[in-house]
């Protein structure tokens, strides 16, 4: 699959803000022909689907300001820094939003959200054996913690009443896991 | 939920590219504060699941450069203008870059790729009843098309082989639709 690669010739640093990192690159096409990448620049994230053993999930919402919407979603953040272990981010964020600390932790896979145009990659992971301390949301952070089943989930997701990608991606998933575990 | 919606006080233009709008807004936080919110505005995409009668996903593999990897992933485009009907993109999409044309498309729902960071939605639907013309690869965009059994794609989603977030929800949605249908 050579003959699909872009080759970096220079980048040009646009724009980098509190969360934001925008670079334009010049690259070679595959056809020898120069062209240009404008994108952005994403240390990574984590998010994690935690189940208790009754089968509820734990979910939260909050206002996702770009598309002005209140949001149903799992527990999700980003790195704290470059090449920050996953699995030590995907702890951190769950106890610091739900209070929830996992016994158990399984990979679910990564997914790339937009990889036209951002280089962000979610890890994702399954939650389980839960127990619940204080949760640690930042001053000016606002969210809700609500206990929904896995089976629900799954039905909200297939009447497309769940617009986040990467939590349909875990429900779906982890839906077929827990089933096959049982079989 | 009016406790956690953010309101928009003002907005600075950064940087208006080919593909990438990107602005910093200044909003009032749920508590009155304020705070900067950096994003970047995108039109919408949709993205289609096209389904042979025996099975075969007509899937595209191409070089993602932000990630810097050939992604297989099902086919996919941005609108071509504010408010464009999303299922004539859909069938646009399809057609020019696997030379199909769908007889029927059903909506698989939307998703949101990355609600902290860009304003994308993705409209995703499910083609059938395909027949095939030629394609209309503009010159400078290189893809391959490759079919695939749409079972063999579920265990690629479940083994954490297909990155690409929209075509791990297309595979899991379409897997399930199709399976109840049998029944």
């Amino acid at each position: 699959m050579k003959n699909l690669v872009e080759k970096q010739i220079s980048r040009e640093k646009i724009f980098k803000g509190n969360v934001l990192e925008v670079v334009r690159d010049t690259v070679e096409l595959p056809n020898g022909k120069p062209a240009t990448r404008e994108m952005c620049l994403h240390l990574g994230a984590v998010a994690v689907i935690p189940i208790l053993p009754d089968g509820r999930v734990v979910m939260e919402r909050q206002y996702r300001y770009p598309i002005e919407r209140v949001v149903l979603e799992i527990p999700a953040g980003k790195l704290d820094y470059k090449g920050e272990d996953p699995l030590a981010a995907a702890h951190r964020e769950l106890r610091e939003e739900t209070g929830a600390i996992a016994g158990k932790m399984t990979p679910l896979g990564e997914l790339v959200a937009s990889p036209a145009l951002i280089s962000e990659r979610i890890q994702l992971y399954l939650a389980e054996e839960l127990t619940f301390g204080e949760r640690e949301l930042d001053e000016d952070e606002f969210l809700e913690v609500e206990y929904i089943p896995l089976s629900e989930l799954v039905e909200m997701v297939m009447r497309g009443e769940i617009c986040d990608g990467k939590t349909q991606i875990a429900v779906l998933k982890a839906d077929k896991i827990l089933r096959e575990r049982k079989q």
